[in-house]
């Protein structure tokens, strides 16, 4: 018998988990919706399958509703029956509607298991293949329950405190808070949580409140994020620990070096990935626990130089996305509508996932038919009602002054990777077309936003402000998108302009440090390692942060929004060094889709010594380094090793070692 | 207080009920789906409302689900708390999330009683009036569950037969069938229901069979279409009953005459309609149950000369057209989408409701979008993938021959009927468009599809066939879409030609008459109501068939797809006598708009003597007509009465008398 998985509308899964988790955000025990749509899942589902058979078999349909039913060859079915298939042409057909969830099916049969090699019936828009999950292929699975694992934490101290007790599990946890053998019996009260000490004793400010209800002795709560707990006085006598809700994720990569501080923030900022890898990467896992697309298009990068797990990107893409029709930008967001473009291309180019590619694909054409239909008369985007155009939190920079020089940028980069992939789908007229419009706005991103005497990228051009940010001028050297001269000038009059005003996310420290590694400037890099990275581990950072000032205080640090405690202390963004680290000390990257062509370009930067690894597709590509010598070790064809202006190829699974 | 409605997204309140109304569908007892994509409501929803308050005032909030709250001026709250707001600008945002329904609003104030002035907040799409529905106006309300009214009834006698009784109410029902003070007490068997005696004891046949579980001597089944119930002799003791279930719609419209067979066909036509008007116009109540576009469009002709309730046609129009992209023809039927498309214009005609066009004008625009989308290079409709072209259940026509005539003819009339709407929008670009559309398929149809030789519209003008049949023929009159020359010899030689197919629907049977009343010839369509209606009346109908054979036997016309009982013997398309008697025969129709101006031209065609009723708007218009003389009283102004080429002004509520 063939493996059968649980069948649905593609995308379907996608949506559902969505919309629960963007709708389970509360701010002081009240219910704080997402800024932008969010769409259900199908009610309705129709999937079938045509085969010809060589010899009679069985099929056997289940469905999670009992408002199913299947068709053979135009005969009607009752779920659970056993129909025999004569040989010659077979056609299959499974029907169900479910108010709640999302209809799924499972077939037992040999021909017939359900699989991706079914279709979906799109009553014309298009007959896309089933919609799986490889977390879902037992008909005892239920895909409307996210697969997480639990693992069972207990604090580490407890402290009395005015009016109750402060429980410190040591670190940043997502997980279910937990009493058990509770006195008395039947009680309520309101826990606090905090991801700091100072947040979990100020009830009138902390984020998550948790009104229990405890009955006959015990209470669990919803997944929340926390350091500590808070429990009042008038819980008596109880037993107080957490069920921390993850994904088993592998971590394939890793990196050590003679360096503590940064191999302490390399762990670090692998927990705090995989505390926002779940349905989708997460922003941060306090206050907003969704999934956008800037935030997720940077955990993409890490997630390849860490657990390199495909099915979270295409979950997240799928999610970030919604339904058609697209009525408004990816969390209303241009710059992510560029993103999530580009994340495709990327993903390809990390994964060789063809299957994704074309499933996606009729939605990256809807994506830029939207995205089309609404530049101005110059093919240039500006921001229309109802956009957010974010680029960073920065406030150096007048958002609404016309198109933007970054957003043109970020468009630019989205164009070419849609022609990417439109190679990939052999269609060639939108090969052509999306060539075109990338090469005719690099031509007017260089005309009309540089700025010959700032030697800079200005951010807009029609205030006359001529205003400098690195934002703009960052994306120009990542994506490539200016000569080697205007480069040149960039790195010396903004980068490295102390007067030009400092990066203050995580979030655009990733495209900084990634735009000066990529040009070769690797002290930058590690000299902010060390300086930002390390500040707030100085700041007793257990997990990296949404912002952060060096020159404020901890506790200063805690607040956003002006209020003292908003700033998610568990940030997704700020796992870059794993990114950076991989890419630039190790020296891995793919030079063509899929690894087929790989280079190792490793680079000691401020280290005497490091080794790490790198997981490309199913395999490994292992370095180490240290004055006197490199060695590679790899698991994959088709890698060089570049030292300098010489090259060495790598063998698969043999040692390679080269003595400097 | 201002009254107070529940609020949604617009729209949502129809897709809801479509959605489980189209999913309750079984056959023996297996689930049976619709063939067309049904959308699902929205699980978010953000709805708002901004005023300039004079004094202060209160705003109390109420939602149908927990995960809901509201901002005043940018400050969230909680539901069912009461927030003062200050006078100036006041705005004020719902926002909710319900995962099984949808979700709903309702506020307590003055200027923010939720209602239509609330807007929906759509993300980039249109934000549109909320969605209201004046059936739901308390607090106590739930839009979830539809407001039916139910009465008991009893059969009327009851048979010992082979293995159980046989009840028999009477007349076609639909409602919930009970058992109680059932012995034994706990227990279950199947019942069978038929709309005939021999259905109901056909169980290998009939379509509804009701698997029933009697617990503590109780059962109520869901709703169903019968008129006779069988029940097996397993249940040794029991009452048996029923509630019929139905909506609460006045008859406004009356018809009586001197003719008692046309008396009974008046009034088994009004309670066919009856057993059909509910969520939205269904086509029969035993086997689909189901909203399709012909069937509803004939509905609500038959509507405006019986109950003229307005809300019925607006639910069932959006109950059609479903949610955004369109991908699919409504139903699949290309001709379903044309008939959308009128029923608008002529709903607008009959009402006035201008609120509604312009809700539902986008939509409007995004149909004809799809529709124009896939047009042949001519400008023609030819079926595309997945269409159904249907017209009719004719067998005479190939309907896979290339663009056909009589689909060209209901677009060009949709061409009109949208030029007019949009007219209504002050939409004057899309005026010029549809105005040339129609024009330009006005001649192509009578250049290609005319046959000088056959003096009649041919079927299609690809393949040479020439086939003649009478539905083409029947528009061109209907909608006027050829010279008078080119009419006259239609009548003569396809009308009253018998060498042409004679009509075997009912369904169809309303486009011929009205065609041919439309022309004056009044006989046509009395002789057919006496022997077609009349027919079925012979064969013991106690409301409409979906199809009629006058030569086959009672049992013989039970039988569709080649099953004994498939045809619904309660057909809503059956119920046109209602419209024919009062357009025709009390000769009442608007000349303009909501009826500003309207004629009353009687005609007494095969009758000694009649009179009757037409609503129109909130009044009524009462004809009373015999050799000697006509009698107007009217509600209205603006009314002419017209007898032969001579016209009276009928003065509001004043007798009008003339002797003939």
């Amino acid at each position: 018998m063939k493996q059968s998985k649980w069948i649905w509308h593609p995308g379907d899964f996608e949506l559902y988990h969505s919309m629960r988790l963007h709708n389970r955000r509360t701010k002081f025990g009240v219910y704080y919706p997402p800024m932008w749509r969010i769409d259900a899942p199908h009610s309705n589902v129709l999937l079938y399958r045509r085969i010809d058979l060589e010899k009679p078999e069985t099929i056997t349909v289940y469905a999670n509703t009992k408002d199913a039913s299947f068709l053979v060859n135009n005969v009607r079915h009752v779920l659970g029956e056993t129909v025999t298939l004569e040989p010659g042409r077979n056609f299959i057909k499974l029907a169900g509607y479910k108010e709640s969830g999302f209809p799924a099916f499972y077939c037992v049969g040999d021909s017939f298991a359900s699989d991706e090699t079914w279709k979906i019936g799109s009553w014309g828009a298009r007959d896309l293949p089933a919609g799986t999950n490889d977390m879902y292929t037992e008909l005892s699975d239920n895909p409307e329950v996210f697969k997480f694992s639990y693992e069972r934490v207990f604090p580490i101290s407890v402290e009395n405190v005015t009016g109750g007790k402060l429980y410190d599990f040591g670190k940043e946890t997502f997980g279910k808070i937990i009493l058990e053998n509770v006195k008395p019996e039947n009680t309520s009260c309101t826990i606090i949580c905090g991801e700091s000490r100072e947040e979990a004793l100020d009830p009138a400010n902390a984020i998550v409140h948790l009104d229990t209800e405890v009955v006959n002795g015990s209470f669990a709560s919803i997944t929340v994020a926390f350091r500590y707990v808070f429990v009042p006085d008038s819980l008596e006598n109880y037993d107080l620990f957490a069920d921390y809700e993850y994904l088993p994720l592998e971590d394939k990569g890793a990196f050590r070096s003679d360096d503590e501080r940064i191999n302490k923030i390399w762990d670090v900022a692998a927990y705090t990935l995989h505390l926002n890898a779940r349905e989708g990467f997460f922003d941060g896992i306090k206050r907003d626990r969704w999934v956008w697309g800037g935030d997720a298009y940077q955990s993409y990068f890490v997630n390849y130089y860490l657990m390199n797990d495909n099915d979270i990107v295409r979950r997240t893409q799928r999610i970030l996305r919604g339904a058609e029709p697209m009525t408004m930008h990816i969390n209303t967001i241009s710059d992510y509508t560029f993103y999530w473009i580009a994340a495709i291309w990327e993903y390809y180019f990390h994964t060789g996932d063809m299957k994704f590619v074309r499933s996606i694909y009729p939605q990256m054409l809807t994506t830029m038919d939207f995205v089309l239909a609404r530049l101005d008369a110059d093919g240039l985007y500006e921001k229309r009602r109802g956009d957010w155009v974010f680029v960073d939190w920065s406030t150096h920079f007048d958002k609404d002054s016309g198109p933007i020089c970054a957003e043109q940028m970020l468009l630019c980069h989205a164009y070419g990777c849609m022609a990417k992939c439109a190679a990939l789908m052999e269609d060639h007229e939108n090969v052509t077309k999306f060539e075109a419009l990338a090469s005719d706005i690099n031509a007017k991103i260089n005309a009309r936003y540089w700025d010959a005497e700032k030697n800079a990228f200005i951010d807009d051009y029609k205030t006359g402000n001529r205003n400098v940010t690195r934002h703009a001028n960052i994306f120009a050297l990542l994506y490539d998108l200016t000569s080697e001269e205007k480069k040149a000038k960039i790195i010396e009059h903004v980068i490295k302009n102390p007067e030009i005003p400092a990066i203050t996310t995580p979030y655009f420290e990733f495209f900084e440090l990634d735009a000066m590694c990529h040009i070769g400037d690797y002290q930058y890099m590690t000299d902010m390692l060390h300086s930002y990275w390390g500040g707030m581990l100085d700041q007793g950072a257990t997990t990296f942060w949404e912002e952060y000032f060096p020159e404020k205080s901890r506790v200063e640090n805690y607040a956003m929004y002006n209020q003292p405690y908003d700033k998610s202390l568990c940030h997704a963004w700020g796992a870059s060094p794993i990114y950076l680290l991989g890419k630039y000390a190790l020296g891995v990257r793919p030079t063509s889709p899929a690894y087929a062509t790989y280079e190792v370009k490793p680079n000691l930067m401020c280290f005497g010594e490091f080794e790490g690894k790198v997981p490309a597709l199913d395999g490994i590509i292992s370095v180490k380094m240290n004055k006197d010598s490199v060695t590679v070790l790899s698991e994959l064809d088709g890698g060089t090793l570049v030292l300098g202006d010489k090259t060495y190829p790598i063998e698969k699974n043999k040692t390679l070692c080269v003595k400097l």
